[in-house]
């Protein structure tokens, strides 16, 4: 089975992937639509995608997709997010005067470049991308903060794992492909869903949930593409494909300008193991 | 008066001060956590905060900074963003092989680069960063996607103007600082709130604005740090600080965990005229 990721080998999307695919052949996409271009012409059979981050937040380009894009949702998982120091062969940190990493990896492991006002931080393009540039480049004053997978990939050395500050790190990866057919154990559903700008309206159509007992996780807005400033809802229902559910959505379509079903899939567990090494 | 930016001279944020304070001196900060300490310490009086772009979406950090830090939203302004091409004087663009810029706004101009097969994107760490290197390195085969500022700001000349995609993009910039005096004219108030994980809350919850005919302009649940999974809500209500609005939030308390005011403060036209050049 082959599974497009955005971005390199060695990347968090790539580590994702063999935690929820463990066979699969993976193909990285130097863009996200890229891989959304894939699992449509069928030169993938599926696609994972990041969606948010618990410290970064949303990935506002992925839920544009998910919107645009003929696919479904099949599958979730939580991955924890661990940065490491990573250096070419050799290069002891004693070495390191330079590290390059990705900004928002960079950002989340401020505390450790406090300890160290000696070392300089390089925004990179990529994680993954930063190790191979070290290891490729043969420097011996640099390394880079990357998924451990990164390491295995290009042949770097992990110096120190876990580098990270705030170890209550997690992305929210989507399993995605072509196919609506919902799967066993489906208890989740992400629809989006647009209203018209009119006083109250959110409220009215969040009482569709809320007449029916119907939780949400999650409900974020989003500006819709090419409407300035009118939004479109994405909203996450802690159910499967029952009869509340369908009630509930045919409901909500009663009010709403458009209504679109992302997936129906199992919930992925909140959290991966605390203990995980 | 000192106003803080995050970025360089010449970016974005820099635009959107000489828009709102066209006689403020700007103090470029490296991080947008040290925007929000010279706040506080007083060293500068103000900062100029982008937090939503039309395509993009939020601003995670800066949400997380207005929820954690003692400022207070004063204005706002929605800024048109146009991409330009900037090379160092004396280059013509059938010399330029490669274009420097930050990754968001490469993307943002996929349609230049289809047409122009030939080119490379470089991604950088910074759109005004980007022309500062082309010019400073005296490249002759290279020029940057940046702010028309940044032209002027680093002594480049811009080769080709408005090469994003779709003109329908927007930023939303916030006025920031410590006092918590409310202006004339305040038509709108940001508010921050966290609510118990129980079935329906987010609906009660909206019930206080609902009941009360307050219409929202925005509603965003964003992650609450050290708490993966639990959200807290960001919405903008567009009413300032009158009677209804004061019940509502009175009513609004007694549902959810917190609830913080981030600012009461005159709405920005919903956005800049469409001829501007």
């Amino acid at each position: 089975m082959r599974v497009a990721i955005q971005g390199e080998f060695g990347c968090f999307s790539h580590e994702a992937t063999g935690k929820m695919l463990p066979r699969a052949i993976v193909v990285p996409c130097a863009r996200s639509a890229e891989g959304f271009d894939r699992v449509d012409s069928g030169s993938v059979q599926a696609a994972v995608i990041p969606i948010e981050n618990s410290l970064a937040g949303s990935v506002a380009e992925h839920f544009d997709l998910l919107l645009a894009r003929d696919v479904f949702i099949h599958g979730e998982l939580h991955l924890r997010i661990r940065h490491n120091l990573i250096a070419p062969p050799g290069v002891a940190l004693k070495q390191v005067c330079r590290i390059f990493s990705h900004p928002i990896a960079l950002d989340q492991c401020r505390n450790f470049f406090r300890s160290r006002p000696d070392i300089q931080a390089v925004p990179f393009y990529d994680t993954a991308g930063s190790v191979r540039h070290v290891v490729s480049e043969g420097l011996r004053d640099a390394a880079a903060i990357a998924p451990k997978q990164a390491a295995k990939q290009y042949g770097g050395r992990v110096l120190l794992a876990g580098i990270e500050d705030d170890r209550q790190n997690y992305t929210r990866f989507l399993l995605i492909n072509k196919s609506h057919k919902i799967g066993t154990g489906s208890n989740k559903t992400s629809i989006a869903f647009a209203l018209k700008n009119v006083p109250g309206v959110l409220f009215k159509a969040l009482s569709v949930f809320a007449l029916r007992d119907i939780s949400l996780s999650k409900i974020e807005s989003r500006p819709l593409r090419g409407h300035p400033w009118e939004y479109v809802f994405f909203v996450d229902l802690l159910r499967g494909d029952d009869e509340a559910a369908r009630s509930a959505l045919r409901h909500l379509g009663e009010i709403a300008e458009f209504v679109k079903v992302l997936g129906i899939y199992p919930a992925a567990k909140p959290v991966e193991s605390r203990s995980e090494p």
